[in-house]
């Protein structure tokens, strides 16, 4: 008799993640009920082939010569983000909960996903988009935050780059077996992951990517990241789906703009545009908006506060009305700010309490260099 | 004794567009009062000695060598939507409905400004922010829609150069008389825009703008416009300044991304990330969102809608997994996809009902050219 936990990593071999019947069976008769069910034909003819074909043993030798371990629900280094998949409409989406995790590499998922942003977008990414992307990984990366991504050409791999340029934590979720290097050309940036953080798959060692293992594979992006950005994508493409499953879990969505033109920023600006993301320029204004990782704030702006940026426009005219070099009367910065004199008292002891005018035996002064420094807090 | 609307003209020699206790004044003894209490010294002596050397006499004849008129509230030329400034906190914002409008120009002000929408930016624009001005004033020009701008250098200039280029109309609201050409280096532009189209400002001829000036302006263009779109500017800036006056005034406020490097666009992105305008990109997406123009809406995308698109991650993966050049039966492509029988068979009807799989004796085949083809509307 198989383990939970075996039983769940041969169903990870049979069936392809988040199978929305398994998920049913799983939850009802458990992983080793699951298994028999399936085995006996209980969800057809088709998936009971896969399951005799499924040798877990080769599997797991596959895995130890990568030193690859397999983690379930529950268990220690299991991720419960992960188990808000359950809650995503199975029938339009095929997700769900993974039956388990395949991870690759010293990292240790709970904790680099307590603090972590996923960094996605196109393959056929710009000159542009890549740069923001390896500038906003790697910012993350030195406020100690994980950055998540898919390890494909173009934005994930800038991300992934980024994040290593910093000496900061990156997880790769892959759609292949954590033993397969996907794609080749990325090869020196998947073994420097798997080797320094993590390489995580829900697809059992020698397993190769199809186009569904990159839809499936996106939700665990999604669930396992505090965030999504979604630096460059076109209307149709994968950091878009992974965009939706980021809403789907209840993870803030944010997206990087860009010049108008650029079709790579079609979809992030369409996703701002319809309030499905938020607008996000710098690694700032990304930790503002996920959960927990509020403690850095978005400094107050590209230039400081100045102590007339509080004033009415009354306050202002007054304040522009008065000169610094000599004093004048009050009646006569009424009549330069073009303000009725009550009005121009008024505002005159306001800019006073302010330290912005001066009043004297000879009148009013501005003491405009106070106007520069930043306001009182 | 003067008419209602020589005493207003009066008014706006002397006193600064939306004065609060003027407008007060105006409101509860009308102009010829306010002008009488207002000489008599009731809202100071500074407005007093200002009455006391306006000569309207002059400012007419000023107005009358460029064929300038002056229009009041109420009258035919009057834009109603200016009156929406009455609501606005006159505390806080020097607004208000201003006395009149001195109109220079062939243009008829209520037609040009039922359909218009103000395009507004920072002087110190990029090449980036003057061309996306340009090109966005030209294609609302072209359909028909009045660009309302401030003839400012920068993105002003580059609206206004846009809809004459379109051939298209575009009003320019100054912060000086209309027969004062400013700023200098706008000379032939403000020509063209007073020759073919209108100059407006509340101010009389002869007058000079100033600071105060150039932001109670402001509060007409967003007050006149449909809607109001800022391409670039500063965190602090007169554009940032109209966007806070449309909103006031409950017009659509449009901001357009650009790169988050470009300062230019600091005021833009934070607009947009604070939910307080909505992202734009094109003409289409403003005239969408700009009430009355609704009939030019948005192109449903980029790229066509594909059949496949409404697919579920399920019927997507079987009709991946049915081939096209032979026939196989249901529990093959049920393997091939990694989806249960009754799953598969349930979408191969879905997928033979859109035409995109066809059933026979032999077995199932896909009809792939159909997934590329417009989905039924």
């Amino acid at each position: 008799m198989w383990s939970e936990k075996r039983a769940r990593m041969a169903l990870s071999c049979a069936v392809d993640g988040g199978e929305p019947e398994a998920a049913r069976l799983l939850a009802r008769v458990g992983a080793q009920g699951a298994w028999a069910k399936i085995a006996e034909g209980a969800l057809g003819e088709p998936l009971a082939r896969r399951a005799a074909a499924t040798d877990v043993d080769v599997v797991e030798r596959l895995g130890a010569r990568v030193g690859a371990r397999f983690v379930v629900p529950g268990e220690e280094e299991w991720v419960p983000g992960l188990d808000d998949l359950a809650h995503v409409d199975p029938i339009q989406r095929r997700g769900g909960v993974p039956f388990g995790l395949w991870l690759r590499g010293p990292g240790h998922l709970p904790a680099l996903a307590a603090r972590s942003v996923a960094v996605v977008g196109s393959r056929a990414a710009t000159a542009y988009g890549s740069g923001i992307a390896t500038d906003l990984a790697a910012e993350l990366a030195e406020h100690g935050v994980t950055v998540v991504s898919g390890m494909a050409f173009g934005i994930d791999a800038a991300a992934h780059r980024g994040a290593l340029a910093a000496d900061g934590p990156t997880v790769a979720v892959v759609a292949n077996g954590v033993d397969v290097v996907y794609p080749p050309g990325n090869t020196a940036l998947f073994e420097a992951v798997a080797k320094e953080h993590l390489v995580a798959s829900e697809l059992p060692p020698g397993a190769h990517p199809t186009r569904v293992r990159f839809l499936a594979r996106n939700r665990l992006i999604a669930a396992l990241a505090g965030g999504t950005v979604v630096v460059e994508a076109a209307l149709r493409s994968g950091a878009r789906n992974t965009a939706g499953w980021a809403l789907e879990c209840g993870r803030p969505l944010m997206a990087v703009p860009g010049p108008v033109h650029s079709r790579a920023s079609t979809a992030p600006h369409l996703m701002i545009r319809n309030g499905q993301a938020t607008l996000v320029t710098c690694a700032a204004e990304v930790l503002e908006l996920v959960t927990g990782l509020g403690e850095h704030p978005v400094s107050p702006g590209v230039t400081p506060q100045r102590a007339t940026d509080a004033l009415t426009e009354d306050q202002l005219a007054v304040f522009e009305a008065t000169p610094a070099r000599r004093r004048v009367s009050s009646g006569e910065i009424a009549l330069a700010a073009g303000v009725p004199v009550p009005s121009c008292l008024a505002a005159l002891h306001v800019l006073e309490g302010l330290g912005l005018v001066e009043a004297g035996d000879q009148g009013w002064r501005a003491v405009p260099h106070r106007a520069m420094l930043p306001a009182p807090a």
